[in-house]
């Protein structure tokens, strides 16, 4: 299995094996992003690390992979490149940039920007988000903490519920992740969403193409009964006519300890692509379930570095035998980085 | 002595033995500082540099500091993560960036919200200013300074005068090295300022309570008599009503040559936490004092770097034997950084 | 030879047999930038990189010179320091900055600001733009391209032609490549120009005195005949007046596949500064020129990675064998930066 070179535009690239191989390359990466030893595997190489669109976590989320490989980062933020408002055209930026890193990761308001930047050169360019788009490391952070939850509980991905509560019509981060999941088998999707945000007919149809089953609801009172995994989104308001006082939507979309408690099983893990709204009227995932061992929206984040570690190690070909390039580390770490949630590198400290 | 995890939130949480202890940390590594050799005790650690407010040389600072130690760090700059302005909480952010990073510096406008920040979570967090609040890595590095100038100069901080001159009501600077030196013995504080500029009644009071003799001028004529060290700030006008016209205030209260020659001990040392304004017409400290060795402004910024390593040293847990991290460098470096003044660097090369 | 200490502020500071040597060492480092080895001389050390005003790849691509040397970098950008917008003095602020960095690089929109920052401290300063002044690295990269590209054709830069084409009146990387090659012998400039972006006189005195012969033309038709190198520029038409339809530009002027088959030798190599302006109408460097070998000018920005990083290595003294700073490498890299262009790194892959 080599995914070295290969560019990271879209969950649709990847087959099942390729999927395993990158979770089990993050999982050998586990002990770096747990601070037990550091890793030097990309020491030498650079990373232009582009957000034409401010994503500051995950702008950090990638800044810090690369590093704790070893590798040196060179950031830009901001609406475009002045270069870019002189007229010059986004093949010759990508070109240029090529000479200089030895992979970028880019995010970009427009759809389909990412992966016409990436079109025309062959060192690897990794989509951080375009817009409505892909958001590719999104999608395999989320598989790797169902995964690792999984293995906590002992249960298997394949033959699984899960259910996806929200705006499910303009939700990039859950039709990458049922897509993903796509390859699995005999998973059952329950999508929760208010009626004018339903998921999209394409995506259902294309998941029970792929054999596994969808049903739809309009609450979450019917809709968490057996889920393994509750992935709630923000509604995105803002992109939404009436938005901002949808009728009901607190009662019967919002996960708080009151809908957990009454509708799910009892070992369902929440998962959140972050940020969560967390003001008052804001309808988002609730807070009152930050002492639950149930809520794993920051072993997600913690699995996202970790992630984006084995995105970087796979593309620039140094996933083999990466345990090599370990060394000793003696930096002070706490025990669990925060005194409510249990965070991913205490699992087995 | 152990640092190691502490965050650093303000001055009062340290004792005498602490602050010698940064000290002496800072002196261990001041070899480092000097480019004799470098350092890699904080290799594979990560940095999350947050500033929520621009203070370009701190920054730079801290940024400095950490990578002279072998780190890796990665910035923020603006006024807000995009995270928070989509309503995420400050403890959802802080817990986040836990997971990508070993330790946070974090600048903010608003009073307080850095020890919100650190609240949370158990990775070390320094406060680099919030507000009218604390700046405790700028009363370390001012106690550095006039500890290294005494040494110098055969001084000791235990019975010495020092002037405090300027804007003695709101410089946070001004309370937290006032604060820090009441943890020694017998000092005099001479606090020179306008009548409505006059340091707070607590501060004195608290003073007084630790033992301290503090008497208050109202010009620099009477004030700078015995001091060992003059502290001088920036009026900043822009908090105060009428400040831009202020009657008297170069006369009384602004330490340039003619005031040092007349008023002042011959090798007493002058202070500011800079940036110092030289614009015509801003009292604000002389530039005609750059040649003189009195002044140690830019000794005091150097120091900066150097006091931040040893914070960094100390709550990462890397400031036991350290010298063992010290590798050799070859890399071209001046005799002095500048023609002017003697740099911490050049004391003994 | 030995450039260390040495500010880089004005292409007017290097002998002839200097350029060579930065050349030379260039050369050297040739395997770090085609990524065959990495290079630790500048373990340890640190640049400011300070970017008083946008220019995305040049920051890029100093940042990324530096970091595969093995050094940190802190970068900077936005119009002002925060603490020169309250009154700091430029001399106050770089004498700060040499406290923290080992080297600084600086662009900067005002003509002078460069010189005036750098004229007080002892680090070396390297200006990457100071408004209508210099840009010495940008000759320097160009220098550099020349001497590959006839090492490649079997030419010599003493005795060649070089026509160059566009505003010559306002584009200082026109000015300073002529000073820079003028240290050379024999050259024959061909000044091709609409009448009112004439180069200025005194560069033509200039070239003529030390012995160069300068052809002034009006057009392309004759102008390129007998170029080695064709140095085409964008019409800065932001700057002036009548710029956005300038008559008979596109014909005269303009650098395109016609022209180039139809007016110049057939291993003429083409060469811009960058960034060229693709939107329809722009009159800037053709296109169509893309899958030519002629077209160097994504070569031009590789060496100017290149370039830089010799800059960095002799001001900091670690030029003198610095192979032995040279270690195994084990990361991906494509055969060709991409499908169109031969890569300076793929000469001799």
């Amino acid at each position: 299995m080599s995914l070295q070179g290969r560019h990271i535009l879209s969950i649709d690239q990847f087959s099942r094996s390729e999927l395993e191989h990158f979770r089990s390359v993050a999982e050998k990466l586990s002990p770096v992003a747990k601070r037990k030893v550091r890793c030097t595997a990309l020491a030498g190489a650079v990373l232009a690390n582009l957000f034409f669109e401010a994503s500051t976590r995950t702008r950090m989320s990638f800044h810090t992979a690369f590093a704790r490989l070893g590798g040196e980062v060179v950031d830009t933020t901001g609406f475009t490149f002045s270069s870019i408002s002189k007229g010059e055209s986004l093949e010759d930026t990508a070109r240029v940039i090529a000479g200089y890193a030895d992979a970028i990761v880019m995010r970009h308001p427009e759809q389909g920007s990412v992966a016409k930047f990436a079109s025309g050169i062959n060192i690897p360019v990794i989509n951080a988000g375009d817009g409505i788009g892909e958001h590719p490391s999104q999608a395999l952070l989320d598989y790797l903490t169902i995964s690792r939850e999984f293995a906590r509980l002992g249960k298997t991905i394949d033959g699984m519920t899960i259910a996806m509560v929200g705006d499910l019509k303009h939700g990039r981060t859950i039709h990458s992740l049922a897509k993903l999941l796509s390859r699995f088998e005999n998973i059952t999707f329950s999508f929760i969403a208010p009626e004018n945000l339903r998921a999209p007919a394409e995506l259902l149809q294309e998941l029970n193409n792929a054999g596994h089953k969808v049903v739809e609801y309009s609450g979450i009172q019917e809709g968490l009964k057996n889920a393994a995994v509750i992935y709630a989104t923000r509604i995105q308001r803002e992109r939404i006519e009436g938005g901002e006082t949808m009728e009901g939507y607190g009662e019967n979309f919002r996960i708080n300890r009151r809908a957990l408690t009454n509708y799910a099983p009892q070992d369902a893990i929440v998962m959140h692509p972050l940020p969560r709204d967390s003001r008052p009227g804001a309808f988002d995932l609730s807070t009152d379930l930050d002492d639950l061992d149930n809520l794993a929206i920051f072993r997600q984040t913690d699995n996202g570095m970790l992630m984006r570690m084995a995105i970087f190690a796979c593309v620039l070909g140094v996933d083999k035998n990466i345990e090599q390039t370990f060394q000793p580390i003696n930096i002070y770490k706490p025990k669990k980085l925060s005194d409510k949630d249990a965070s991913f590198y205490c699992f087995d400290c």
